[in-house]
Formats: structure tokens, sequence, C-alpha cells
């Protein structure tokens, strides 16, 4: 494959060494799917494979992946949809489904600048891997050589740390979240200025709703983010890729607060825009078990013809398998095809029955805004939340570690505190998703008496 | 954490810098598991836990991670075993039986040279990690730097080009696996004694039953390789990491041939060997959808005090747990559940149950052997196999792509060709572990007719 489409975009000059090089052989693959259509004596299939009834009795005459007849007990699923491998990318029908699913997100956008947003045709198809851990590891590998720099948030995810800079060996470079309580844009575009000067490319990480703040941003913030973006690509001509962390994608509460992530927004705002959305069925589906995440590209309008575009779309797939298959080689069978169950029973009866969670979560989040207002005081401020699962508070003349350890010893409650003296940080994280509604109050006189104990 | 247990044995040395950087932080899981043991309101966790009363008709009043209801009518288990993450490096639980499995193969060891050795106490608890793909990707990198070498057969499974040199960037240093029939154990010395003068460490990996030949060992030839690796540790001072492949374990065929992982013999055979035993569900257990393998590290006796294992294994943990949350987080929870299940139910009942399937695939393979035999003639050879799911057909003077390409078209039989004129390979990949009995005698005809054919 000489990648040809893929190399008349920005993405392919965007790519790391590894982007540049990776690719999927033929192999094997090519092998067997002609097996497949073509043979009557199947020889390349590196699973046992025979009848049924040769394992089972009353099984079927029909030839299928081995598996321990004691499996069956836990599963109510037919062996052909969790003992074989799935493959590289996922099962086709569920990236189908989750191609669906991010279309369905674009077309219900709540409160995204251009209201609804219909990206069907403009994004690839979802590839699917082990959890949004997993696809950040792999695009930022993808992406971004060692060494190079890519832009986090002071306030982030802790294996953000882990994965971009311990194992990827990344410069992490950040920026003050917040500025007077609202996101500080002129932060990231400052760093973004400073990393085109010494690099050819410039990649951002953007989570909404935030761990570890709730943070969802406002209409206007968005529509900020959005213009100083496109003013920056306007006089640059580096490519900006933009990974949309979008773990806790629909979590939003606050009426004013967007509920759909940026991706949608950023798939058309400029031709050196490459923006990448991160899913996981962990907290969209409440299936942390699941290690089910996906990794889905907006193709820009102005890149491609239409018959290239379906070119660009297998090269984009085969180098994403290579990454997947030289990593991971594929994620698991049986979640993906639980999920392609609940999927099928459309996306609204899906959504009714995580809204009885989503309910719950909006609950104890106003709870948590409201008794933090009742008990607050001088010395602790809560960040801007509005969504996800934690508040942050930050504590102005104690340090984090030791109010947490205060809390929890003489209060009985666990927090976690995060203290970065570079990065400016020092507070707590409040998880309020695991906190039953009843004793989010107490939790927060807690926090309060805390605070006096200490001061 | 200062690793100063892992600084006293070749182990710290012979890691990658990746390696000697990587750590699990404290962060996070410090906090949330002092909470779970001090905490009566815990506000550590990132995920939405409550009573099984508000999401459910009849649910629990008990405090669990939530999950989508529709998921219990897929699962016989309880939400608590498929909705949370599992740990980082697997479920207690499942690692400790994983260990004691490991220990059973030892103890019931087939044909290894020294009978049967018990290997407790002198491994690490095994870390799960997304089957044996992900375990050869991970402990690569742990252990070589972009660039260095590492020693393959020229044999080898496709997939090893893609994870050691196109993603961790290693150079693969091949070695003809047959010589006059035999391992080409002269082969491996040579190269590792050529690695030696420009490397500071020595990496092999081993795979018996190996793909794409189905190789296993004889005793003798155990042996010979013990011998080997021995007099080139005497006389070299630099660590020699050796990677046993065993996905394949435990399929073994012939009488005369090793069955049980050179794993076993490697651990007390010299203070600067170091083995690795990766290991995956995917074949042992027949459980290809469920991406479970497992890291572990033989601990040779000499390298520490009891009193330093101790810290040496929390040390080894910690490294392991940051290759694994910086890379994918942890893996999948249900599929570590059910093998809780069936590993429970005795590790002679679960073999008693794989037997069924092991006695189907040994048919087939003396039957592959007979064919083989029967239609054999000039300008084929079959590589010397024993086991495992495939046997390996060496073509002569036909390509082997066109060779496939011809048994395919014109007699509906599909194989993997492997061609590669610098590593000397020209032939087919017969997978008789897909293959039913009562066809293995006509896939060999046709082979047979290919030839004819084609000369």
């Amino acid at each position: 494959m000489e990648f040809e489409a893929l190399k008349k975009t920005p993405v392919f000059q965007a790519l790391s060494s590894i982007g540049k090089r990776i690719y999927q052989p033929n192999g094997i693959f090519y092998w067997s799917n002609r097996a497949k259509k073509e043979a009557k004596i199947n020889a390349t299939i590196g699973t046992a494979v025979g009848f049924e009834t040769d394992i089972i009795d009353g099984g079927r005459e029909k030839l299928l992946t081995y598996y321990l007849p004691e499996l069956k007990q836990y599963i109510n699923l037919p062996p052909e949809k969790f003992a074989s491998y799935a493959p590289i990318a996922g099962i086709p029908k569920f990236r189908d489904l989750w191609e669906k699913w991010i279309i369905y997100k674009g077309k219900n956008a709540i409160n995204l600048p251009s209201g609804t947003i219909n990206v069907s045709g403009k994004i690839t198809k979802p590839a699917i891997c082990n959890g949004i851990t997993n696809s950040i590891f792999l695009v930022s590998r993808f992406f971004l050589n060692p060494g190079e720099k890519i832009i986090c948030p002071n306030k982030r995810w802790g294996n953000y740390n882990s994965v971009l800079h311990l194992q990827n060996e990344l410069e992490i470079e950040t920026f003050q979240f917040f500025k007077d309580d609202k996101l500080n844009i002129e932060g990231i575009s400052e760093l973004m200025l400073q990393i085109s000067k010494v690099q050819d490319k410039i990649v951002l990480i953007l989570n909404f709703p935030n761990n570890p703040t709730g943070y969802c941003p406002t209409k206007n913030e968005i529509q900020d983010i959005l213009n100083s973006l496109k003013n920056f690509c306007d006089s640059s001509n580096k490519p900006v890729i933009i990974f949309c962390d979008d773990a806790y994608e629909g979590y939003s509460y606050s009426d004013h607060r967007v509920g759909t992530s940026i991706f949608y927004e950023l798939i058309d705002l400029h031709p050196n825009l490459i923006p990448i959305k991160l899913d996981g069925a962990s907290k969209e589906f409440l299936m942390y078990g699941g290690r089910t995440g996906a990794i889905t590209l907006g193709i820009n309008s102005s890149w491609l013809s239409s018959s290239e575009k379906e070119i660009f779309l297998q090269e984009w797939e085969n180098k994403i398998q290579g990454m997947i298959r030289s990593t991971i080689s594929n994620s698991n069978h049986f979640y993906q095809e639980v999920l392609i169950e609940i999927m099928n029973l459309g996306f609204e009866k899906m959504q009714e029955s995580r809204n009885k969670i989503y309910e719950i979560l909006k609950k104890r989040y106003f709870a948590s805004i409201n008794a933090f207002e009742k008990y607050k005081t001088e010395g602790i401020t809560m960040d801007p939340a509005g969504g996800g699962f934690f508040v942050f508070l930050n504590i102005d003349k104690i340090q984090a570690d030791k109010f947490a350890d205060h809390l929890l010893l003489k209060y009985k409650v666990g927090t976690f505190p995060i203290v970065s003296e570079k990065e400016e940080i020092n507070g707590i994280r409040v998880a309020f998703c695991s906190i039953p509604l009843e004793k989010i109050e107490e939790t927060f006189r807690r926090i309060r008496l805390t605070l006096s104990d200490l001061s």
C-alpha cells in the first residue's frame, strides 16, 4: 500500500516516524479472506475449528471455533459470539453501530455553537481498541516522536503522565486550565504559538467533561476555542492535531454547558486541523470492565475528492490496523457482541436505560454544588464544573495531601489529593459519582470541618 | 520506589531505557486503597457507584458499580464480575490461579530433561495483559531500545515482524530454524556471540510448539539448548533474556517431544539468564476472544536473599503495572472471572474438558503426517513438527505464493504461503487445527496434485 490518498492530506505529514512506517501486511489476512470465499477446505485459520457435535452432546453440525463447553453456562450468547478472535479493529457490525452512534450524537448535539451537526460521511470507521487509555497511547504514538511536545491542561487525568511521558517519552507542555473561572484559551494559544516555533506540528488533547474538575465548556467558550484555533491555523501552516478524549461525553448536567464533544465542530473548521475522537464504553455505556474504546478521525471536506476518499479510508484503516495488530492484536470479543445487542435495541432505548444512572449522577452533581455553596469559606474554591464524575476543590494554604489525610483519618471521607507546585495545583478531587446522594452534604460538611481543623 | 532489590539482579541492568524509567505512581491507587479500608464515605472512585436498588427492580441494597441492566440477560455472573474495572495487572484471585497453573504444569512436565520441576516460589505473580501479542509488545519494549537486536528463528509467526520491528523499531536477527532436520542450535549460538560483541544484552525469543512449523523439540534438543545457553553465559558477562512464547504450550502430540515450556529449565540455569514466560488463554483455554495473556518472570535462586525477594517482587510488580497502565490500563474483566470459575473446577477437570479438543487435534496431526508421507514426492518436504496447530511444507522449485494460489483456485484448498528469499523460506503453512479429520488426507492429495500441475 502506497498511502497515496493519505499523502494528499495533512494527516500523513503529521504522522510520527512510526505512524509513517506502520502498516498492516496483507499476509495471512489476504489468504484467509480468500479462503473463506474460495476454499472448500480452509487450512489457513490458526484456531482449532471443528464440528460442535465433536465436543458437546447435542451440539450443532456446524464448523465453529472450539471452546471449553463449561463457558456456555456463563454466557447467554452462542459461542460464535465469544470464542473466536474479533477482527483486528473490531467486529464490523459493532463498528457500524459505533459510527451510527457518533452520527446520532452529532444530530442530537446539546449546546454546540452550530446546533446539531451531521458528520455522516465525514468520519472514518471507528477502530476498536482496549479502552480510552489504549486509544490515547496509540494515537499519541501514531502522531508524535519521542521527545516531541503535546499540550495538556495542568488539571488533567494523572494517567496522561504515564501514557504520554513515561511510556511514549513525550514532553507534556501545560497551560493553566482556568483563568478567572473560565477556560484559559489564551493559555492554549500561547503554547500553540510557542510550540509551532520548534516543532512541525501542534498536538493538543482536550477532555470535556474533564477529569479531575468535571469542567464542561459553555457554548461561548466553545466558540472562543474554535475562533482561536481557526486564527492559529490561518496564520500557521502546520498541522494541528486535536485528540478529543471523550470519556465522559454525554455527562453534562448544566443547561448552559456543552454536552456534546467539540469534535463535531472541529471537522470542517480548517484544512490543517486534524480532529481525532477517542471514545470509551467504560463511562458511556457503564462498561468499565469491557475495555472497549474507539478511535475515529474527522475528515475535512477539502482534503479529498469523493473517489480519493474511498482510498483514503482504506489507507487509514490499514495504518490503524497496523497499530492495533502490533500492540494488542485485537480487542476482546464478548463485550463487543453484548454492546451490539444493546445498541440494536435502538439508541433511544439504550439512552433510556442509561438515563436512570445519568439522573442519579446529575442529582449528586447539584447536591455537591449546593453543599459546597452551603459550607464554603475562605481558603477553598471549586473549579468550574458542569459535568462528568468529579468536582475539584482548590485549597489555599494547607498542603492537599495533608488535607486529604486528615479528612480520611478524622472524618472517614476518602478523596484524591493532587499536588503539583510546578503546575500550581493543590486540591482534592471529590468523586461525587461514587457518593450516595444522602451522603453528599455530609461529605462537604466534613471537608469544611477539616479546613477549620487545619487552618 | 527506588527499585533497590531489582538493581541487585541482572534484570535491572537488562532493562531498556523505558524499562528503567517506567513505574506505577502511587497516586490514586494509594488513596483509593486507603479509602477502601478507612473511609465511611469513599469519594475516590472514578466510576458511577450506587445501590443496585436505584437502577433495577428487585436489586440488592448493596453499593456496586452501576451497569446497564440489559447486560444481565447475557451474563450468568453477578454484575460485580463484569461491570467494574479489573485491577491493572489482573484480578488477584485469577493471578493466584494462573500462578498455580504454571506451577502445576511444571510438576506435571512432559519430557523435560530434568523431569518434573517445582517452580513454586521461583516465579513472579503472573501479570495479566491483553493476550500474547500484547505481552510480546510489552516485554520487548521493557527490555530493548529502538535499534537494538532481538534473535528470532527465520520460521516465526508473521506478527513478530509487526510487533518487534515495525512497532518497537527493533532489528530482528534471524537464524535458520532447522539444520539437517534438527533445531539449529549452532545458529542460535553464533548469533548470540555476534550480538554480544555489539550490544550489552542478548535477547532471544523461543516459541515451542512453533508457529508456523508446529515444531516441538525433543528432550535431547532441549538439553542441547540448555548446554549451549549455559556455555554462552559462562563465557559472557552479559544478561541473556529469553522470551518463552508459550502460546501453544501443552499441544505436543509426539511421545518423544517436549510438551512443557523450556521456561522451567531456564530458571536456575545461570544467574545471567533471565527467562520470561508469555502465556495466553487463547489456545491454552481455547479462549481466543478473551484477550487474556500473562507475563511471568523466572527468578534465579542466586539473585536475592529471601527478604530481598519480597521487595523484588513488589518492585517488579510496580514496573509491570507501570507498563500495563500506560498502554492498555487493564484487561477486560469478564473473561478473567470466567476463567476463575473454570480453573476453580480444578486443573484436572479443566484439562479433562480441554482434552476432548486436544485429542481431536492430535488425530488431525497424525493424519497430516501420514497423509504427507503417503503423497510425498520430490520437491516438497515437511519441517520437523510434533505439536501445535500447523505443519509447514517447504517447496523446492515453485514460488509458494503461486503454489498456494493454484491450490486454492483449482483445488479449493486454502493455505498460507510464506516466502522470503532473504530468510530462505518458500513454503506453505497447513493449519490442520481447522481441517476436519476426514478431509485431511484429501488436503494433502490436492497439495500433491498442485505440485504435479506446476512441476
